[in-house]
């Protein structure tokens, strides 16, 4: 049974995760997976300085249009002790290229949004895992494109969401599924972060000083901020969304049935470059299509809801906004407490969450927190990419897959629709045509990816 | 000029609050409200407590059908050295007959939600200021009605919005009010109050004890649990929304547009009945139509968001759940902390609220701070009394209106509607017929009420 069938076989029939092959000994396990790169800007390197650390990793080829990229990527490598690999540079559509190699397991994409699907999409046609950084599909046809191409293809789609790997918000996947929180009644999540030193700078810094962006702009000012001028609803849902589509088992038993999304009035990033280049700069005729705010609510298959936030255009402090809720009790992670009905000493009082997350951390955690420290954004990057490898090597599913990446994905064009009706209620198509009502859950269900 | 007139063209003509009379003289102001009350229950005696207190306030009649409730209150009044007053006990209509007395200036009403309309329309049809508790109105008629009869009676109709005078609340105000958040943009707020123990109780106890509702319940389990029986949507959005519309200036240069509200299924009254009173009692067979969560997000006319939240059935601690957020800054109370952009010293990190509350502590708390202690739910209810009071010895408008009591208590219904319709945008009537355009803030301009 090649490989491609394998996985076709075990996606068709939801086998779930395999088991380690019983040839493969204890200390003994010479599996490899052989990746190669799309994108090795500053998140593609982040990924790649990860897989060089690794002795299970392979890195075969990088693909980026730009020269500082690849020869910065290069320059890992030897300093790793590895050799120069293949570089695909040639112009926007070079990856086609790339992914034809036969020395490639999975490919990792990290490039701007608008390459997500057609990359991933040629990757699987390929017969590679694809990895793919978030939002992983822009609009509903590319949503549809994730799904059809790994079903067709029986090649994985993993939606690279670090968040769902975050140490608090695995502690509580673990208490969800303890049933500490009883059934689960209504979350709240979203991306909540000031990136207007992102979404501007002064094109040789990526973060800040000045107001240039597109064409001016460096790293992220040169194509993200291209949406806020164009686009009005939630651009970002999969940080805050992943973690709770976990929760609430959704394409596994749940999904999401609609939503509505409401946006404000756009006001801070023209604000942003009035104050830091001026009235008379050029950029302050921008007209800003995003709201400030957007607050989307989704309505689940089995009957909770969902508020999304997604604010970036405004001053304030980091948070994701999570919330669990259910039957039995609360947890909120801007004020770092949660309630337990019975477990909790004082009736109708928050109290920290430190001794819960020590007491259910997941087994993930325990096991590898020695190789997440430092891996970025917390350890959790250590964790996404660790899963991607891991079911390469054992040839089976991804722990996130095409269907993860369709339903969370769509949150965007579904949220820009709504927007523009008014805040009328919006459906999510059926990415599993169905199957969501058997499919089983094979996220981080052990301690070993 | 009478006062029926009086205040029929200040209200018409938006003079908003008038100055004392100049022949009140510092310290000799004998100005007298003389107050009734409708309603002496729990809530309605803590009113009659605080009008108790005071020397300007003089207490003529009370209604009430439950006859414990008329002797304790006549009990209060004899213990505070008064003489017993007129009681209205023939039955649930007799308040029509007080409210015709000519010894009564304004009627504090302190019954079940249905009531509360009807009771404000007849104080006011009968040349009596009405100060009613919250919520004002259930459905859009009775909105309508509080709106119409007072705008043709003349008389003001004060919602006793407490939480508008939490001390946080008004700091916050003030800080709106000076500017320190900059453009408002995003706003949060709502009930989310763990009443488990009382929507159900044994029946002589006010809070808990059994599973007993309606007409074996007491207190709010005889009347409000019904609410939770029948209607699905906010059904008591006004504490949260009461702050938010101060904070927007709804009705005076802003208006609510449309709303949409999302509910969960029903399971928290249930689990409660069976937890509590076994899978045989029957109550455990009544199916809760109200979800447990009910989350509603308003558009405004200025192109704001607010999401308020009903969530009254699960347990968890309590929070008004506050957040507002401008151009400049995000105030939470969950967390209670704020960032204020080039104050806060750390950028994209919370800092406490405690400085920033003492410094901006609204001039009414400063005044009357001393009086306000001991005076029920912090010190809030001091001040919503207090002015009532106030207007009704100016012989001027309330600080909070007929309008304000319509467009808040209009959540309701407008919620049911949009939960019906699988949260459809549903719209706000324009309770003003167009003069919020241009009527003025007269909420707590000064340190006098």
């Amino acid at each position: 049974m090649n490989r491609r069938n394998f996985i076709k076989s075990g996606t068709a029939a939801g086998i779930g995760i395999s088991v380690a092959a019983p040839t493969i000994l204890q200390g003994q396990d010479d599996r490899k997976a052989r990746l190669a790169f799309i994108g090795v800007g500053l998140r593609g390197r982040n990924h790649l300085r990860l897989a060089l650390q690794r002795s299970d990793v392979v890195v075969t080829a990088i693909c980026d249009i730009d020269p500082e990229a690849i020869s910065k990527s290069q320059g890992m490598l030897t300093n790793a002790g590895k050799k120069e690999v293949a570089a695909y540079t040639n112009g926007e559509e070079d990856f086609r290229n790339m992914v034809q190699r036969e020395d490639i397991d999975g490919v990792v994409i990290s490039t701007p949004w608008r390459w997500h699907t057609p990359m991933a999409v040629a990757a699987m046609e390929a017969g590679k895992y694809a990895g793919v950084e978030v939002s992983a599909a822009n609009t509903l046809q590319e949503c549809w494109d994730l799904v059809d191409t790994s079903e067709r293809t029986g090649m994985p789609c993993m939606i690279l969401e670090n968040v769902c790997y975050r140490r608090d918000v695995m502690a509580v996947l673990n208490m969800v599924r303890k049933g500490l929180f009883g059934e689960l009644i209504h979350m709240e999540c979203g991306y909540q972060h000031d990136l207007r030193h992102v979404k501007f700078n002064d094109g040789k810094q990526a973060y800040g000083g000045g107001v240039e962006f597109g064409e001016k702009g460096f790293s992220e000012a040169k194509w993200r901020t291209w949406h806020s001028v164009n686009r009005n609803g939630d651009l970002y849902p999969t940080h805050g969304i992943g973690p709770v589509a976990k929760y609430l088992s959704i394409e596994r038993g749940n999904r999401f049935v609609y939503l509505t999304s409401t946006a404000t009035k756009s006001r801070g990033l023209n604000n942003y470059i009035v104050e830091n280049g001026g009235p008379d700069h050029p950029n302050a005729k921008v007209k800003f299509k995003l709201g400030d705010v957007i607050t989307t609510v989704i309505k689940t298959a089995n009957d909770e809801s969902i508020i999304v936030s997604h604010d970036t255009n405004l001053p304030r402090p980091y948070s994701l906004g999570f919330r669990v809720q259910g039957t039995n009790g609360i947890w909120m992670d801007v004020n770092k407490s949660l309630y337990i009905e019975g477990t909790s000493e004082q009736p109708h009082r928050w109290e920290s969450t430190e001794s819960y997350f020590e007491e259910y951390d997941h087994p993930l955690w325990k096991k590898h927190e020695s190789k997440a420290v430092g891996a970025g954004h917390g350890g959790m990057d250590f964790f996404v990419l660790h899963a991607f490898i891991e079911a390469i090597k054992r040839k089976t599913v991804t722990p996130l897959d095409a269907y993860d990446a369709a339903s969370w994905s769509a949150i965007s064009p579904l949220s820009e629709q709504s927007v523009a009706l008014g805040s009328a209620p919006v459906e999510f198509p059926d990415f599993t045509r169905g199957k969501w009502r058997n499919r089983k859950d094979v996220f981080a269900l052990n301690d070993e990816y």
